[in-house]
């Protein structure tokens, strides 16, 4: 199916569906007996109950169940600040994979605003009645500050699944590739290109994991101590990464490194450039949909393992593999946070599921058998 | 079924349920191009048409469809500010019927703040994907000054249901009963008891039918020109009300009247109370659960057409008649505002559907055919 296909199937198909997200009630109201327990005056009794027993809500309402993705529009796929609206068919299409994936009532909130102070409010302000927080698509760095604040001030989980969600895809990934090439992780040298809400996620936790040099990267070249004008973010993945102290740009970075993760732009990284990486190099392209480099083109410049963010390639690092089976366990298990041991087990976890690595399969597809429960597993 | 049987009954269900509101996927996700489409990359070329053409958002998404059913919990069915989580059953409650009754997805947030000002922000914030705003219970006077800035911000329809809801459910059974005791409603004599959301309403849509003389009382009495302390709201309704100017209590304002409206609390109007008004009385008691007056104590004292707010009673005038039927018409007819006169044409769209009104008769019952369908050809 070629990309124009695609986009006239996808644009018919939701002006057919008009949305992806349906409500269903969970009990038929055919009559007056039901009508009174469904609504009043039964319902007056279970309103009561749950009034004065607030921690058994999650047996009376939907909250036990129920996800809330929500974005500000800010930072869309590839497509960038949207808006509202334009974040809307996204934020229903993941609903409709947690449903799918993971049978988890999951329901789209778009926000009319984008500013940092007025997310979090909102976000706290309609919190009671949901069992966990999708963030979704909100532009670093107020991503990280966002994030944040929302989880210190509710007691249910809370993820911005572009950082989270896609740094535990790129860990197991990465577990694999490295069995690949059969390299110890802890001793690679890792080069992250884009130093977003992706980049800065997958550096924290591959430093978790105790993977080896990382040196990162934005758009102005390598992310030293020496640089000028680093925003604070920025400055404290400085104390996190580049223990060489290199700085120039993507050549400096690369020359002699086991692994370069993109999660930066279209054809940002050449064949020339891979050419000057280590033995056996491991190339994660991520951006989406084109992206950092064609596999093809890597493959020729040498690399050993490529994946790309892309299901029409081998080898897709994406966070569908992730944030159902994540949410999954966290409202099974009731966790109330999300902490970095969790997100290290779900990225082994996912990494197991392949039981012999091999270039053309790191990781499990979306469709394979076991991902979400192998994720859920980790989330208790 | 009794009171008690009724509570144990719901307090199972809903336990059984865990919710009464589920989430559907519109399209199933069972393979590589079924994800592509609801999915990236196909979704990205769904939302970059949208965010470009904002006014056909309706036609790929589920504002179309969707009506948000929000609450702060502060004035709760008869159980008052019991907060956001006890009133999350009401809400959802509210989204089952919208579903069963009218086919309309509809989801309930429940807010963690009372604050008016920020139940505007953040309502106005969660918009965007939405067509629709059903406030409710919001404890006045703060859901006056609430629905109405948030009516004036949003391009979409917007109702406060305790206000809105409730007065042309009355208004369609004041239109039937002054036909049964043949009376012109222009030339009644009209008390209102309660001077909340609901009798407020009732009171600016009776008169904008042009009923006859409105005298209104809260729990202090009459409310006069005289009266000091009486709160902005309250003041503007002595423009509106007591033409003759009367002051004490309910005996007073009930001297000769046509006709009570009990919004107010349970076993407020005694049977004594009700032999001071005029030739054949009509009384609507519609405190819930607990009616002002019991309907068989009414009729003792001389009422000639009683309704309350109760299904196990004939004549149950109740929101249920009305809140589809709107939200339904207002999506349909992609309507942007619920106008006065919209709220008219409903009342008597839903009083002619009793051809001939009796006593035990005049407003038909949740179950009726033709109810949503009557009150949806009101709101275009």
């Amino acid at each position: 199916m070629g990309k124009n296909d695609v986009r006239t199937q996808a644009l018919t198909l939701h002006r057919k569906l008009k949305g992806k997200v349906r409500i269903e009630s969970a009990m038929p109201v055919r009559n007056r007996k039901e009508l009174s327990l469904v609504y009043t005056p039964g319902v007056g009794a279970v309103s009561s109950y749950v009034a004065k027993h607030q921690k058994e809500a999650r047996e009376y309402t939907m909250k036990g169940r129920m996800v809330a993705v929500i974005s500000d529009g800010s930072a869309v796929l590839g497509l960038g600040n949207i808006g509202a609206l334009g974040a809307l068919p996204v934020m229903e299409g993941k609903c409709a994979l947690f449903k799918e994936f993971a049978g988890i009532d999951a329901f789209p909130i778009v926000l009319n605003t984008q500013d940092p102070k007025e997310i979090i409010e909102v976000v706290c302000a309609i919190a009671p009645g949901f069992g966990g927080i999708n963030l979704e698509d909100i532009a670093a760095p107020k991503c990280f500050k966002v994030e944040e604040e929302i989880k210190r001030r509710l007691d249910i989980p809370v993820m911005h699944d572009d950082q989270h969600g896609t740094a535990i895809a790129v860990l197991a990934g990465l577990i694999n590739a490295s069995k690949v090439v059969r390299k110890d992780m802890r001793s690679m040298r890792i080069v992250i290109s884009g130093a977003g809400a992706a980049g800065t996620a997958i550096a924290k936790l591959l430093r978790k994991h105790r993977a080896g040099d990382i040196v990162m990267l934005d758009s102005k070249g390598i992310l030293s101590k020496n640089r000028i004008g680093l925003s604070p973010e920025k400055r404290e993945l400085t104390r996190l990464t580049n223990t060489r102290n290199l700085s120039g740009g993507l050549s400096e970075a690369l020359q002699g490194a086991d692994a370069v993760i993109g999660v930066s732009g279209p054809g940002l990284i050449s064949g020339r450039e891979i050419q000057r990486m280590g033995k056996r190099p491991i190339v994660f392209a991520l951006a989406n949909p084109i992206p950092e480099i064609l596999p093809e083109e890597a493959v020729r410049a040498g690399a050993a393992v490529v994946a790309t963010g892309r299901s029409d390639f081998p080898n897709q690092i994406n966070n569908s593999l992730v944030f159902p089976g994540v949410f999954r366990g966290a409202l099974d298990h009731r966790v109330s946070k999300i902490t970095d041991t969790m997100k290290l087990k779900a990225a082994k976890h996912l990494a197991a599921l392949v039981k012999k690595p091999t270039a053309g399969r790191i990781i499990p597809g979306p469709f394979d058998r076991g991902v979400v429960q192998a994720v859920a597993r980790a989330i208790r």
